[in-house]
C-alpha cells in the first residue's frame, strides 16, 4: 500500500508570530523557521508585508524573507500581504508566491482589511495585473462561519470563489478565520468547493478555538484536501484567550499523521525541538500539547 | 432521519477533581455536580473510594455520594475502587454501580494499584462474589499503550477481556490511560471488542495528553461505541502539565456532538457556565478550550 501524502504548510512565522504582543527578536525567528526546515517541512509562510506600525512584529519581514529566500532554495516560501504595497516588496525580496486574504463575510472583511468586496477584488485585480508571473493564493477568510454574519451558505462561497477564478486565481485558502468550523461542515464545504473547481488547488487553514483544529484538519485531509496549514507549538490566535484560538499545532498534527501512515515526510521530534524552544523564549499563546508533556511526569490514571 | 444519541459520561468529579492538589470545598464539588446535571447529563462518577491518606482530594467521597444519591434520584452515579474495602464503602452509601480499574500491561498495573494481574482479578472476584446484585464496570486501562511495555497487542487486550467476562463482568472501559490512542488504534481496538464481546456494554475514556482528545472520542463514536467519558472543562490529568493532560473536555465534546446533529440531550451554555465556574474556583489543569473564549475578544484574523 503506497502511503498517502500529505503537505504540512507551516505558517508559524507569519500567523504564529503575528499574535504575539512583544517583539521576536530576528535571529530566533530565523532559528525557528531552521528547525522547522530542517524537520522536513518544504512550504512556510514565512511573513507578512504589511504595516510595521500597525503590526509591528512584522517589521523585519524583508530582512526575513531575504535571508530565507537565499539560504534555502528548494524551500516554497510565501508571504501574506493585504495590498498592492505589500505585494510589491514581497516581489522584490524575491518572492514568487503571495496570499491575499479577502472575507467571504463582507461585514468582517470591513473590519479586517477595512476595504468592500468589490475595493478587494479590485486590489487582487490590479496584483494580477502588475505581477502576472507570481502566484496568488486566495485566502477565502471566515468560509465557516462569521461572529457578524453568523453562518456562511454553501452557494456564497461558491460565488466568492467564482469571482476570483474568473480573474485567474487557481489556488485557494479556506480559513475558519474565528474557530468556527465542524468536521460535518469542514465536509461540506470542501467536498463542494473540489467538485466545483477541479482544476484548482486548495489548502485548508484551521483554528484550534473550540478544541477541534485537529479533527478539522483530518476531516479535510480525508475529503481530499492534501495541504494543510499548521502552526507550530500552535502559536498563533488570540494572546488573551491562552490555549484556545491558534493554529492546529503542527507538531500535533505530524505526531497524528506519522502514527496513521501518512506520508508527511517530516521529523516529528526535530519540529518539537523548535516548538519547545519557541514555547521557552516566546510569551505568546501555545495551544500545541507535546510541547507540555514532560516524559519524567506520566501521571495520569 | 432520527439522530444517533451519544450518552455523555462526566467522569469530573472522580478523574478531574482527583488531579487537583488543593482539596476542593465540599460545597463547590456539589455545586459543580448541580450544574453538570441541570445541564442534562445523566451519568456521572462521582468519587472514588479510595485511601484518604493516598488521595485527599477524595476524603469526603461518602458524604459527596450520600448527598447526590439523595437529590437526584434519576441520576446514574457509580464511583471507582481500588478494592474491596473501597467496594464496601461505595454499597454503604448506596451506589449500585461500581468501577474497578486493572491495566492490560501488567508494569502499570504494579505501579497504579501495586498488584500483578492474578491479584487484581482476584480481588474482582471477591467484590462479585460479596455484592451479587452490584453493576461492575471493568476499567480496562493501557488499552492503547503503556509507556513501560509500549504498544499492547490486540490480542492481549482480548485476553484479557476475557478473563472479566468468564468472571461474569458485563461492562468494560476502555481506557486511554496515558494518552497514546490515535484514530486508528481507536478504531482496531474498538471494532475488534465490539465484534467479540456482542453482549457487553463498552465506555471509552480518552485523555487529551497528545491533542486527539475530540478526534478519538469522535472515532470510537463511529465505531459504534455510544458512551463516552469526559470531563468537566477538561480537568484533569497532571498538575505539571498545564493544558496537556486533563481527560476529553466534556464542553467542548458536546458542542460538536450538537452541531453534528447527534443527540447528548445536553444543553452546552449551561455545561460551560459550570466549566467557567470551576476555572475560576480552581488551580488544576484545563484542556478545555471553550472556557477560555472571550466573547468581547474575537482577534483571529
Amino acid at each position: 500500500m503506497t502511503k498517502k501524502k500529505v503537505e504540512i504548510v507551516e505558517i508559524g512565522p507569519r500567523d504564529g508570530f503575528q499574535n504575539v504582543p512583544e517583539f521576536i527578536p530576528t535571529e530566533l525567528k530565523l532559528q525557528a523557521i531552521d528547525g522547522i526546515i530542517r524537520s522536513g517541512v518544504k512550504r512556510v509562510q514565512i511573513t507578512s508585508f504589511v504595516n510595521p506600525k500597525a503590526i509591528p512584529q512584522m517589521k523585519d519581514a524583508k530582512e526575513v524573507a531575504t535571508i530565507c529566500l537565499e539560504k534555502y532554495p528548494g524551500i516554497n516560501f510565501f508571504a501574506l500581504v493585504p495590498n498592492l504595497c505589500g505585494a510589491q516588496v514581497a516581489v522584490e525580496c524575491g518572492l514568487k508566491e503571495i496570499s491575499y486574504v479577502i472575507s467571504v463575510s463582507e461585514t468582517h472583511n470591513l473590519k479586517n482589511v477595512k476595504r468592500s468586496h468589490d475595493e478587494s477584488f479590485s486590489g487582487l485585480s490590479e496584483i494580477i495585473k502588475l505581477y502576472p508571473n507570481i502566484i496568488i493564493n486566495l485566502d477565502v477568510a471566515t468560509a465557516f462561519g462569521c461572529h457578524y454574519e453568523g453562518d456562511i451558505p454553501i452557494e456564497k462561497i461558491m460565488t466568492f470563489l467564482k469571482r476570483g477564478y474568473d480573474m485567474g486565481i487557481r489556488s485557494f485558502n479556506i480559513c475558519d478565520t474565528v474557530g468556527l468550523a465542524y468536521p460535518l461542515l469542514v465536509k461540506e464545504v470542501i467536498e463542494n468547493v473540489l467538485k466545483e473547481f477541479p482544476d484548482c488547488e486548495f489548502e485548508i487553514h484551521i483554528h484550534d478555538t473550540r478544541n477541534m483544529g485537529i479533527i478539522n484538519s483530518y476531516t479535510a485531509i480525508e475529503c481530499g484536501i492534501n495541504k494543510i496549514q499548521t502552526s507550530i507549538a500552535g502559536l498563533g490566535g488570540c494572546p488573551f484567550a491562552p490555549g484556545a484560538s491558534g493554529n492546529t499545532s503542527t507538531e500535533d498534527l505530524v505526531y497524528m499523521l506519522n502514527k496513521m501512515g501518512y506520508e508527511t515526510e517530516i521529523d516529528f521530534e526535530v519540529l518539537l525541538k523548535t516548538a519547545k524552544l519557541l514555547k521557552e523564549k516566546i510569551n505568546g499563546d501555545f495551544s500545541g500539547h507535546h510541547i507540555f508533556i514532560n516524559k519524567n511526569n506520566v501521571c495520569n490514571q
